[in-house]
Order: structure tokens, then sequence, then C-alpha cells
């Protein structure tokens, strides 16, 4: 059993409730659209971690109560507006090979309905009566908000650095990590060093996975064309692998990735040549190296936490994280 | 002076530290396009009724303190998410006057800097450490939100009654007026009777605000076809002069409505016939008639408050809402 079958399994009576309650919470009796919105979305699935890991870090802070089963729906409620409002934004048809919301209905209805979710997330939390819990969310929410527009200007733009990649991933995917975990320990009033360890580890954790997944998007460290391979070179993404090979570009090169990036001329053959640079570069590999250098301060983070069979999984959870690409 | 500029003039303090709260909450340092675009929001001015009611209410109630403007903020930073999201659901171009956002940039950037502001008004409540406003507020959001997806799929659909129009007008306009007036009295700590005086107050304010808005555009109770006028019309909105239309129509009118709203297909000449229908059978008079005992209602709904000078011009200001169309 590898570790996030293990950690589903240590909370496993926990995360029914938690699947019961987001059940339930999305449904709206006034809206007929939103229930055939939702139902898609819960049907869809999902691995469900960011609420996986806001109740370990509930329990293993020895919390006793139920209301870490209302922060995690909510971590989750946010999620999923975040993804109806992205696939919006992206113009995405597939996600988890599933049409899109937006593409089965309509864009109205994705903005829409994930504006309801955002309130419903809202009101989940209210029920759990914890202020700071509120704060932690709320600031999460506006960090994630503000690192989807900082992706939109820096987009197809050349000079965007690596810096501001790491600043890019932060908002749109580390953010709601860090809550998930940091919430957990704060519903259970755990020590403030505790709380601090849990958000550090939930932000590296986001960082390496989202590192990973846009480098699987190239097919990994040793890429091959594939299905689904090069989907964000197709849409202009500027996301690690190229950030490096774009610093390290010759004069040709650069004219390559300014034809195929910025100006959006791609041609057959391009996405061969753009992993072909990544290869020469050694940007595949950099970019797997970044990633297990982020699953190893997720690891060292959770350092002031006392053992625990959760900490134990926490911490292989972040080698498996990487272990996508190894 | 009008009770709008009355108002304005007994809560001009308030409302400027209010003002330099929007200014300065709505830039973000990390992506440049939000203070773009949330500057463009900020110098479009509005009437900023809503911040206007909530002041009004704490201050009526004997509030001492300044969170009733952080509650101010977070209503007006609410109902600013939710034009930004309307315009690019209704795929507007111009909102007072003046180009949407999604014009000026694009239905992306809308969505995302929309979804920033809702973050922010989040952050705004939590300051006020008040989690009785903070559920008023989220279900508030909850409300608009189902407000708007009801309209989605009650558009376009000649048998949506008065009663379905109604429930889409408490969602997406009176919800927030409601709760901008209650949050008021609540951050006042004012008797329950109070507070929920102000909230059927705010609730029977904005519906009669709706249904004038939706009156003006068929050019108010006395139609003539003129500069603006018919917009609802021509993006097949079924407001309340239409489905009271719609319920007395005989054969031949109703293919023409047919025609018109479910199917689109619109001819020179529609409008005007469409305003001699309604015309006709006086729905313009009857919506404008239900408009006036709206406004009668939030009146009354204020009687168990004390006589103050703010609840005078509360009362005039339900008045003031309907004369528009008098």
């Amino acid at each position: 059993m590898g570790p996030f079958e293990q950690l589903q399994a240590l909370v496993a009576q926990d995360m029914d409730a938690v699947n019961t309650l987001i059940r339930t919470r999305m449904a709206s009796e006034h809206a007929p659209r939103i229930p055939e919105v939702t139902a898609h979305l819960v049907e869809a699935g999902g691995k469900r971690l960011r609420p996986l890991l806001t109740l370990a870090a509930a329990n293993m802070c020895g919390y006793q109560g139920a209301h870490h089963q209302l922060l995690a729906a909510t971590v989750e409620f946010i999620h999923t507006a975040t993804l109806l409002h992205d696939d919006v934004v992206d113009e995405s048809d597939k996600r988890r090979g599933r049409p899109t919301a937006n593409l089965l209905w309509d864009n109205k209805s994705s903005v829409l309905v994930g504006d309801y979710l955002f309130s419903r997330s809202f009101q989940l939390m209210v029920e759990t009566g914890n202020m700071k819990a509120l704060g932690i969310l709320a600031n999460a929410s506006a960090v994630i908000a503000e690192g989807e527009v900082l992706q939109l200007s820096a987009a197809q733009d050349l000079s965007t650095t690596e810096e501001v990649y790491l600043q890019v991933v932060r908002g749109k995917t580390a953010a709601l990590f860090a809550a998930a975990c940091e919430v957990g320990a704060v519903i259970a009033d755990a020590p403030k060093a505790h709380a601090q360890a849990l958000f550090a580890y939930g932000d590296a954790l986001g960082v390496a996975f989202q590192i990973v997944d846009d480098l699987l998007d190239f097919g990994g460290a040793s890429a091959t064309l594939g299905k689904n391979v090069g989907d964000d070179f197709r849409e202009r993404k500027l996301t690690l692998p190229i950030i490096l090979a774009v610093a390290k570009a010759d004069t040709e090169e650069r004219a390559f990735w300014q034809r195929t990036i910025e100006k959006g001329e791609q041609l057959e053959g391009d996405l061969a040549h753009a992993l072909r640079l990544m290869e020469h570069h050694k940007t595949l590999a950099d970019t797997r190296q970044r990633a297990l250098n982020w699953a190893q301060m997720a690891r060292k983070a959770l350092a002031p936490l006392p053992e625990s069979e959760l900490k134990t999984v926490l911490s292989d959870l972040a080698g498996f994280v990487v272990s996508r690409v190894v």
C-alpha cells in the first residue's frame, strides 16, 4: 500500500463524513442547474488530497471534535470552485479525462456555479466558529486569485523568470495545500510551532506537486512524445522546463521560443523540437531535481511535530508525489 | 436635497473611511493586472448605495466603533465582484456608460479579478471578528449566486412566472441589500427585532430597486422608444413587464413572444410592438404598482426602530428609489 492509500486508510472514517458533506452541501434546492453541474464534478472524483491533508493535520495534532470535517469540505469546495473558473479561463474541454462543465453547459454556468461553491465554502467554515481558521482560508483564497491573475500576465511572456513561476505556483497551488494543513492544526488548537510546521509542509508539498504536474505535461524527466504530451506547450504556457530552456537558449533557440510561445505560431514537429531542446539543456532533469528538493523540504518541515503514524505517512507522501516522475 | 444626498451627508465621515478602504484594499502588489482592473472599477464610481446602508444601519443602532466601515467595504467588494462576473455572463460591453472590464481586458481577467475581490471581501469581514456578521454575509453570497444561476435557466423561458422572477430578484439584488442593512445592526449589537426590521427593509428596498431597474429598461411606466430602451428585450431577458404581458397574451401575442424571446428572432419594429403590447395590457403600470408596494413594505418594515434622522432618511429613500419611474 502506497503512502496515499495509507493516508486514506488512516482518516477513512472522517473522510466518509467529508464526502457526505461534499455531496449534500453542493446541492441547491433553488436553482436546478447547480446540482446538475456539481453532481458532474463530484462524480468526476479526483483524489481529494487537500481535505485528506486537513484531516491528517487535525488528527495528528490530537483533535477530538468534528469541525475538521467542515474545514476539509471547505478546502475541497474552494479547490472545486477554482477548477471551474480555471477551465473557463483556460478554455479547457477536458478535466480528468471527462468533458469540462464549461463544455457540457456553458461558461456562464461555470462562472456562477463556481461563485456558488465559493459562497458555500464560506458558509461551511463559518459553522466552525473558528475565526483564526477563517482568516487563514480567507488569506489563502486571496493568494490563489493573485496567483491566477499573475499567471495570466506572465503567460506567453518569455521574460518570465523562475522566481515569477514560483510565485505563480505558490499562489495557484501551494497556498491551498499550506492552508489545508495549517487549519487542521489550528482547529486542534495545536502549538504555534506545529501549525507553522504544517503550513511549511503544505507549502513545499504543493510546490513539488505543481512542478511535477508541469513536468509530466512533457512526459516526465525522460520525455517521450505520447498521448497528452505537450498540452502546456500548445497552450503556450511558460512552465519551468521551458523557462529553464529559454534561460540557456542561444540566438536561434530564442527565436524558436519567440515564434512558438510568444507569437504562438506552431508548426508540425515544433513540440518534438522543444523536447529536444529541453533534453539538450537538461531542463527536464533540472526540473525534476527542483521537485525533489521541494519534497525534501516538505519532509524536513515536519521535524517539529511529535512522531506518529500520520507524520510518517505525510513524510512518505512527499516522496510519493515526486515519485511519479522518478 | 433628496433622500440619497441626505443619507450621504449623514454618514459622510464614515463613508470617507470606507472609500479609502475600497481604494487601498482593491490593489494587489503581486499581480499588476489586478490594480489596473480595480482602478477602472473604482473610477467608474457608482452610487455606493449598499455601503451607505450598512453605515446608516449601524449608526442608527447606536454603534460607536469602526468595524461597520469594514463591513460596508465588504458589501461593496461583494457587489463589485458580482458586477465583474455578471458582465462576463451577460457578455456586456458597457456598464455605467463606460466600457466593461471584460471588453477592456478580457473575460479571464474579469473572472479572476472578481474572485480576488470576493476573497478580499472575505478578509475584510474576518477583520471585524464578528462571526454573526460573517454568517449573514456568507449566506447572502450563496443566495446571490443561486439567484444568478436561477436567472440563467429562467432566461428565455416563457413559462417563467412572477414568482420565479421574484426569487431571482431576491437573490441577485435584494439579498445583498438585506444583508448590508442587517450586518449594520448586528455589528452594533442591536436587539434582534431591530436587526430583523433592517433585514426586512433592505429586502423590500432591494426588490423595489430591481423592479424599477427592469421597468426603466423599457423607458419607465409611460414607455417611449429612446436611447438605451429595450436592452433587456434585445437580450431576451424575461423581466416583470414582459412576464405580465405573456400572462395576458392571446394566441397571436404568445406567438410574438415565442418568436422574439424564446427563439430570439427579432425584426425591425419588434421592440415597438412589444412596448405596444405592454401598454395595451397595462403591464408597465402594473409593474410600477408592484415597485410602489415594495417601497411601502420597506417603509413599514422600519416601524420597530426608534425614531431618528437616519430612520426618516431611510424611509424617504424607499420612496425615492421608485420615484425614478413615477
